[in-house]
């Protein structure tokens, strides 16, 4: 069986007629329920004597059982497939983004004031004061998502083109929760040197850059670099938006088991990109003992096979995640599903808390220690306490923008997670609400508030 | 006085209040008319027992003028300004672009059918199939409007910043005329081949590069290297955008005229980007005898401070302008106000053609040889037979993205000018009437017609 629950990301809009009565209709329903399927919609698309012509869109939980369930409704008796489509393809059809205008030319009055020759005006005052680019331009509030699509989602490194409908799906994701203009800029080189100099050439239209889905470690160097060279906030999500999101978790779960974040043990397994910015970030707001892991066991001294950012945590300690584990407050991870056994979190300390955020396979599966850990969080929605960037890099350039930063710094960082987590009342806290969901619309705006107030705080602010 | 007209480039917003009577709003109207304003609107805010708030909108030919103005109006007895703005920046108010959605997220079915985890599948397919880009992302219908801020407008080098609100500009145009998805890229670089190679490095995301206000002689070589190495059109506006649409204003002229293409003697006055492309465009259409002239005089083979492009056209002959204008049917001026002389059109052949298209002030008043010259066009929209380069660039490129073109062929731009030029029927053709008007509809479907059908005689279609 299938690991995911049906979701939409698989689902089919198939058209079929049949005979227009209740047996069939039955029989189709019935199917789709038994071959482990959900059915979203179903409509009337026409209707005559005897026939009905229905459209039908079922959630499955994999490609595979989604094209077996047509299969099988093909199969009963009366019914006729018309069309069968991937419902995410249709999504995804002619790409999801538009560029739009914000003035409209109607005639040579408007034409004169937004093109030539008024342009010429407003061009002529941004060059004599640069900071009015961001009064006259879509710099004020545009956010380039660049990648090199060498980590795009799990699938590794499929290329720049390949890479463009999840940069797509971000800047989605960023007009929906921030109203944050974004724009994808996807490149054809992985060279670390390159892509610093392309993004630093390409900068002064944007008001930000936001790195996705480039590839550890060379994504720590990219963006020390980009942040030292340039006077736009630029932010790596896969670093800071995971780090973020679980800071803000943590903070919550913390007071439902009640530590102190000086005292805990925490074992982070996976030393990538969102690792390794976890540990930086959750020793920057407190946490002393952290025994980073990767995929040959934990970061330790005597390894030879390690690279700067993982260096900064080596340990004197040395074996398996098993081992890491024994007496650790918190897991965290984010690396590959099903790492861990339910037989460590029984050696985790009391009222362990576990974040099994690899996706959509979690380290382990929630229900296998529903008895064990005090609280579990994972990456999924169909989970509680899905712990999902979307919380925090919609408002975090939201607030960056509104007040012109030149960086995000950790304080900003730290913030933000503070905002997340307190958007959640004490009496209302409990194991399975650490974190408020996606689509809770307080969140982007609390973020963004939080983080103007840190970037007075750290001088980074220009309005 | 000013050599523009009055529009609304310099217009002006003024609230004022004054009594309300008939007299003060007299003068007012005959203020702005007796310093060669125009009023546009005119509309109450607010109306009480004795006084009147107007919202007044007016033009003017000039920024010193308009500022004149409010300040003769504010001296009429009674008025009293209440708010005075220059209705240009108001336009340009937080930028003239935004991103958007082409697909809404309300909910969790739509973030996983367009972000996690429906997008894997479709980045596995685009991958699989690189060709489906072109179906399911944006680069089917988006295009890079690409600048280094060196030859912006008649301003010249004010860098990549001040050069943004021109390239959303143009976007807006894209977006207003052709449909296309035009998004501006800025860029820190003057270099030609780290303009080269940063273009090349951005390209996967776009499906069309529209190369823009780069000063020659480096856009040629830039030009000519992209078109060699990328796979997707590159078209350099300043260059085949004004040549296209001179060359359908020619075709147009030389039935007024009465005169072959391949007869004709014509005087290019402007050897940057425009004059360049232009002549080259000319002699692939079958004019034989140009006359290349730039800010020194004729381009001739004595001259040693030529650049590659300028000695490809250079002639035996010298001289300054007035000589190279002796006997030429055709003069085209790409270059400056006011260095054609109405001595100079008199020496010209029967029938003279001039096209002066310095904007906004052309080479030579057409008021000045309208006994003289047979036709006469500008780059003015208050002349007419304007020759603007919206005319071309939208259905070029519309063409181009919709059969998938790999380039933009010569041919294709022969193609677009012959279809802008056979939109005006014969018995509607006349010496003022030679091009279609701005807004005219009919115009970018027609040049789009025409692209993809070149494309395809030349083998640059996809589709």
């Amino acid at each position: 069986m299938s690991k995911f629950t049906p979701n939409a990301g698989f689902s089919r809009v198939v058209w079929y007629s049949a005979p227009d009565n209740s047996t069939v209709l039955t029989k189709v329903i019935g199917t789709i329920s038994a071959e482990g399927g959900n059915v979203a919609t179903l409509e009337v698309v026409e209707r005559d004597r005897d026939m009905i012509v229905r459209e039908l869109i079922f959630d499955a939980a994999s490609e595979d059982q989604a094209v077996a369930i047509v299969k099988r409704i093909a199969d009963i008796e009366g019914v006729e497939i018309l069309t069968d489509e991937d419902r995410t393809f249709l999504v995804h059809e002619g790409g999801k983004l538009s560029v739009e205008r914000r003035y409209p030319l109607r005639d040579k009055a408007d034409l004169s004031m937004a093109y030539t020759p008024g342009v010429a005006r407003v061009c002529r005052a941004v060059h004599m004061d640069p900071e009015l680019g961001f009064r006259y331009t879509c710099k004020r509030n545009t956010v380039a998502v660049v990648t090199d699509g060498t980590a795009v989602l799990g699938l590794g490194d499929i290329g720049p083109l390949a890479g463009l409908p999840v940069m797509e799906g971000k800047a989605l994701l960023f007009k929906t929760f921030g109203n944050v203009d974004a724009f994808p800029i996807c490149l054809d080189t992985q060279d670390t040197e390159e892509i610093i100099e392309t993004v630093k050439r390409i900068a002064p239209g944007f008001g930000g850059i936001n790195l996705e889905d480039i590839s550890a470690p060379r994504c720590f160097e990219i963006e020390k670099r980009l942040v030292a060279e340039l006077d736009i906030p630029v932010f790596h999500d896969d670093q800071h938006g995971t780090a973020i999101v679980t800071l803000a978790a943590l903070y919550n779960a913390l007071k439902i088991v009640d530590k102190k974040i000086e005292d805990i043990r925490v074992v982070m397994n996976g030393a990538g990109a969102a690792g390794i910015s976890c540990s930086w970030l959750l020793q920057s707001a407190g946490v002393r003992d952290i025994t980073l892991c990767d995929s040959r066991g934990i970061v330790s001294r005597d390894r030879t096979d390690l690279n700067n950012a993982k260096r900064g945590f080596a340990v004197e300690e040395s074996g398996g995640l098993a081992e890491a584990c024994v007496g650790r407050d918190l897991f965290i991870g984010v690396s590959v599903p099903e790492v861990l056994t339910v037989e460590m979190v029984q050696t985790m300390a009391d009222k362990p808390v576990v974040f099994a955020m690899s996706n959509p396979i979690p380290e382990i599966q929630p229900e296998l220690i529903q008895d064990i850990a005090a609280v579990v969080a994972t990456g999924r929605s169909d989970y509680p306490n899905q712990i999902n960037n979307v919380l925090a890099f919609p408002g975090i350039f939201r607030g960056a923008l509104d007040c012109r930063a030149t960086a995000i710094t950790p304080a900003m960082h730290r913030g933000a997670a503070r905002a997340i987590a307190d958007l959640i009342p004490e009496d209302e806290l409990d194991p399975s609400f650490i974190i408020p969901a996606v689509f809770d619309e307080r969140v982007a705006s609390a973020v963004a508030e939080a983080v103007m107030l840190a970037a007075r705080e750290d001088g980074v602010r220009r309005s």
